[in-house]
């Protein structure tokens, strides 16, 4: 069960290792948005995205005579790189099972650090049944993507470092909006912030048509994603929010919100002209809305979760909205 | 005269003013170099680059009814957003006199910022007269873009910073590598390293054919570009380095490096991909020498200056080295 405890013992075990990232802003943005904006450039990261304290987390918290065995995770990317990180840092094996659609970068990446990577289809294959067979096949230790309280811990320390930075920049009160795929990055800064800064609320973004988080908070149960291709978010798109996350995403956070491609690509180029960082589309649609959602008051925090993205969906981003 | 107690003097001027920019680097960018590459990520500053620092520390030097009289500064483009934008914190007002072919972006942004900009022809006028002229006209001080012992201590402070970083991150001795246009930053950084960080070597970096820099440390006397059109790193093009930074660099810096625009294209593409920072050309020629410049050590540290680049020349450079 991940709680502010769970996250602080996450935080002590990464320090040293895991980058605080800056929380940005520029006036210019601000002058765009009609409101300000503070970006958490987790692109910044290790490995591009915050997965890698995830992956940190999770790897670190293994006993070590069960790490020595390896660890095995399924993911579209950057959890990938993130296990795969942490597990090459800890000396251990790590098996990745990868969409085999899933960025060409993110899986040249994931090899790169040292991992095997098993590609899928996920049309037709359930990540999660190949992954169980080949975990138990090595004796791998399974490092869920996002439903696994570690792994929740280990995102959660972005809401340490944000109730830090908030304070540094003298706010007590803003909307904190998340990348969303499975909920772990938002159950996560969600305790950290219940905890540490609660006069800020989370609010989880998705793509359009990939709403499941959304749609489950308003019914008040999980419901799925009716497909999983066809959004250029691939960092979440999920099937559906997590056994472990969604109740604290139902006890802690706002309505969801949704952004279009359209809005994620303009968001890409604002963070390119006005913060100088790299944002793949799953990991700027927290900043789509923060720019473009209506009704969200002065202040508003984001993530700007990842920086994985193909180069040839960057130029398009640029020729689109910034030609 | 620029020493150690100006720079401390004006970081201290700067607090909660001027970010502290991350010291970023990557395992998969040191793989490529061959050597470990860190990074200080001045794309991340105010403006979006360095002359942030710069702008604030002459701005804030000033006395308070001098400073009422507003302010003046002639630019290609980085300068003037870092002298606009201290202006306007300070609330005094800003006439900047920039090339006409500065980029779009450069141009926007500094009016952006609320000063009033002055176009002129780079090839036929002399921006100094006519900076003169309007000084004169309006009782404005004009904030030259390198030599003045203000500016080159707030560009200083990034050496304090450097030094702070190198030592948390366990580094003694490394090769420190700076965009050098007129050596503002270049002799800031010495001189700061000089006496916070003694192991750490400044080595300049220009672009071939405008390299009066390297030549004028190489014949211990100031020499001048042949010609100031022609290359892509409009950040760094000076007719010739400055009375007051010329003397630091000699007595400070190693010899001066080159590289061509094709290194530095292929260096901005490295870290949009590894680092996932937005870097212009002039702002990349450090980081690279640091990735394609031969016996430079197994450590090298270089600053990333500026990311105010054109969407359309950010495109060439993913279509060249990202295909």
């Amino acid at each position: 069960m991940t709680d502010i405890a769970l996250i602080e013992a996450a935080a002590a075990r990464m320090a040293g290792h895991i980058r605080r990232t800056p929380l940005l802003n520029a006036p210019l943005l601000d002058r765009f948005a009609g409101r300000r904006v503070f970006v958490k450039a987790e692109c910044l990261q290790w490995t591009g995205s915050f997965k890698a304290r995830g992956g940190w987390a999770a790897v670190s918290a293994l006993a070590p005579e069960v790490r020595a065995q390896g660890v095995l995770a399924y993911s579209s990317g950057n959890h990938a790189q993130g296990v795969a990180w942490a597990a090459a840092l800890h000396g251990v094996p790590a098996q990745i099972v990868m969409p085999s659609d899933a960025p060409a970068v993110k899986i040249a990446n994931t090899r790169a650090y040292g991992a095997e990577v098993v590609l899928y289809d996920r049309a037709t294959q359930d990540r999660e049944a190949i992954g169980r067979a080949l975990a138990e096949a090595r004796g791998l230790s399974p490092i869920p993507p996002f439903d696994h309280a570690e792994v929740i811990a280990g995102q959660g320390t972005i809401g340490l470092e944000l109730a830090q930075q908030v304070a540094e920049a003298e706010i007590d009160a803003a909307t904190v909006l998340t990348c969303c795929g499975g909920g772990g990055l938002t159950a996560g800064v969600a305790l950290a912030l219940k905890a540490r800064a609660p006069g800020l609320t989370v609010r989880p973004v998705e793509p359009e048509g990939f709403d499941d988080v959304a749609r489950s908070l308003a019914m008040g149960r999980i419901l799925r994603n009716a497909t999983l291709t066809g959004s250029i978010c691939d960092a979440v798109l999920t099937p559906q929010p997590g056994d472990l996350t969604f109740p604290i995403l139902k006890r802690l956070c706002g309505p969801g919100i949704t952004v279009s491609d359209e809005q994620v690509l303009q968001a890409m180029v604002l963070a390119f002209q006005h913060l100088r960082i790299v944002v793949e589309p799953g990991g700027a649609v927290a900043l789509a809305a923060a720019i473009f959602a209506p009704d969200l008051g002065e202040v508003v925090v984001c993530t700007a979760s990842g920086g994985n993205v193909a180069p040839a969906l960057f130029r398009a981003a640029l020729d689109r909205f910034a030609a």
